[in-house]
């Protein structure tokens, strides 16, 4: 089965990486949200893509949802030294995955090359794919300190600011990068991983083309809302700042036209009804992904319910 | 007494530091070059004015000639795995400065402003200046592979190839960074440095304003060349390449216009004659700087030297 996945941060690459290890899919590929990408120190840094990819390689840090396993951190404790900002904890191997990158799209490759050159220096060998080459950051409109860029709302201040609207800059006049259309045509399936509806697929999906070519296929989501609360980050209270009871139901609505299927959590049995009257397909389950069999158990329910789906 | 010192990279931060380190001198500045700067992985990297400043913060590292002492290398490790290029061989502290200096230039502070700042951080108490705020980078052009980035010459190259020339680029455009001119009018004395003569203070007095400024000034040189040979570095390679036989005498003659005095190495006696019927009055003494009191002894015969002449 050919399949292409939507994926954010940490719990859409654990289901990426579900669907990777699992022998049901013989050819996968990630597209990956690049609406968190930044600046910083001069590097160019794209959180999503590194947690996608640290994950698929198997050298996430499984403590932290960000950064390497077994990193150190000589180089921010230097840093904090020198008074430059620490907000965003930079472990020494991650600082060399950003300035390789940084090295990379200073010599002119596009981000699309430079995440394949570098997924080929981690052995993964499934296809990930920025869901552009052209920056299209997020900015997150806030009632308290107005517009911030992604990761100063996210990490420097933790997600407290009250939310107004996200603005995808550029997202009009950007491109899918090479390969993201063609691998969502050639799919037979459609994966969006639970990741935040907001701010991670909603970026790739504000790509023109993108959400056309999701449409004319069939797609199956995983609800990152278990039981109203976000198993990780800030869906659940941007759904609530935005006026939205957070839930499945809330997700399922959010994809409304796009989605064949939805799985959702035993804690949101109660909301399979309302889905399905909303001609959305549930499948209630265990969504929440601890050790790393979870994960490839997940992508294959979903697989398989989207092979019942088709009988 | 009040000094300004223009240095390049090792021996010209050693005797910097003899200046800082010596009681007989209430007011320093050193002028550096910054002619090796230079962008890799996306950081702006600014050799001798690290070397400079690490020297005088005494976290030079001292069996390397580049670096902080006591450094890891957890990142360039990393980057090694990743493909990237290492033969500029990146400490962890060292790219702290890096990322820090980058960040501070891209929240469009000069690079005299962030040096004053980092220097700040490093407890240093006298003025530590770029020649310029403006990009002045060296290029050399060589018989066997044409033109050449400084570092690539430099480092990567080991300044194997030939020499033909040495282009300081946009040098005519450029301007002296903020309190260049003011601390050499203001000096009693301007000391040369034992820095390559070529590409540490050519590329100093190539920025229009420096020379004149220089040249109304009392100068002494310490030479960079012992028995005509270097301590460390191609600046006798570069003299013979460039057809001139390598000597202190040929260090005197470089700079002939500017110098009231050179001091020079007892190995170097011999020369002495020459260099005064030049009308430069020679200092034959011990210029090899192995410990921190050789600095401060060297520095100091300097100074003495300049309040002898001026009787």
């Amino acid at each position: 089965m050919r399949v292409t996945a939507l994926a954010g941060g940490v719990g859409g690459a654990k289901l990426a990486d579900g669907l990777y290890r699992s022998p049901m899919i013989n050819d996968l590929a990630v597209i990956v949200n690049i609406g968190d990408d930044f600046e910083h120190f001069g590097l160019t840094i794209c959180p999503d893509l590194d947690t996608v990819c640290y994950t698929l390689a198997g050298i996430a840090n499984p403590d932290t949802g960000w950064g390497q396993s077994e990193d150190t951190y000589a180089v921010i404790k230097t840093l904090e030294r020198l008074g430059g900002p620490s907000w965003f904890k930079l472990g020494d191997k991650d600082i060399a995955t950003h300035m390789e990158r940084t090295r990379l799209l200073r010599a002119r490759n596009r981000l699309s090359t430079v995440t394949a050159m570098l997924s080929r220096k981690w052995g993964i060998e499934c296809c990930v794919l920025p869901a552009s080459d052209d920056p299209v950051p997020t900015i997150v409109s806030t009632v308290e300190m107005g517009s911030l860029a992604f990761q100063e709302y996210f990490v420097k201040y933790q997600y407290q600011p009250q939310v107004v609207e996200f603005i995808f800059k550029n997202a009009s006049k950007a491109q899918p990068a090479p390969g993201v259309l063609e691998a969502i045509e050639a799919s037979d399936l459609i994966i969006f991983c639970p990741s935040n509806p907001w701010v991670s697929l909603d970026p790739i999906l504000a790509i023109p083309g993108i959400r056309e070519a999701v449409s004319s296929k069939r797609v199956i989501a995983i609800s990152p809302i278990i039981g109203g609360k976000t198993v990780k980050g800030p869906a659940a209270k941007m759904f609530k700042e935005l006026g939205i009871y957070p839930s499945a139901l809330a997700v399922a609505d959010h994809y409304r036209s796009l989605l064949e299927g939805i799985l959702i959590d035993h804690a949101d049995d109660a909301l399979a009804g309302a889905i399905d009257r909303m001609g959305i397909k549930p499948l209630v389950t265990d969504t929440f992904m601890r050790h790393i069999p979870d994960r490839i158990r997940l992508a294959e329910e979903a697989i398989h319910f989207a092979k019942r789906n088709e009988q």
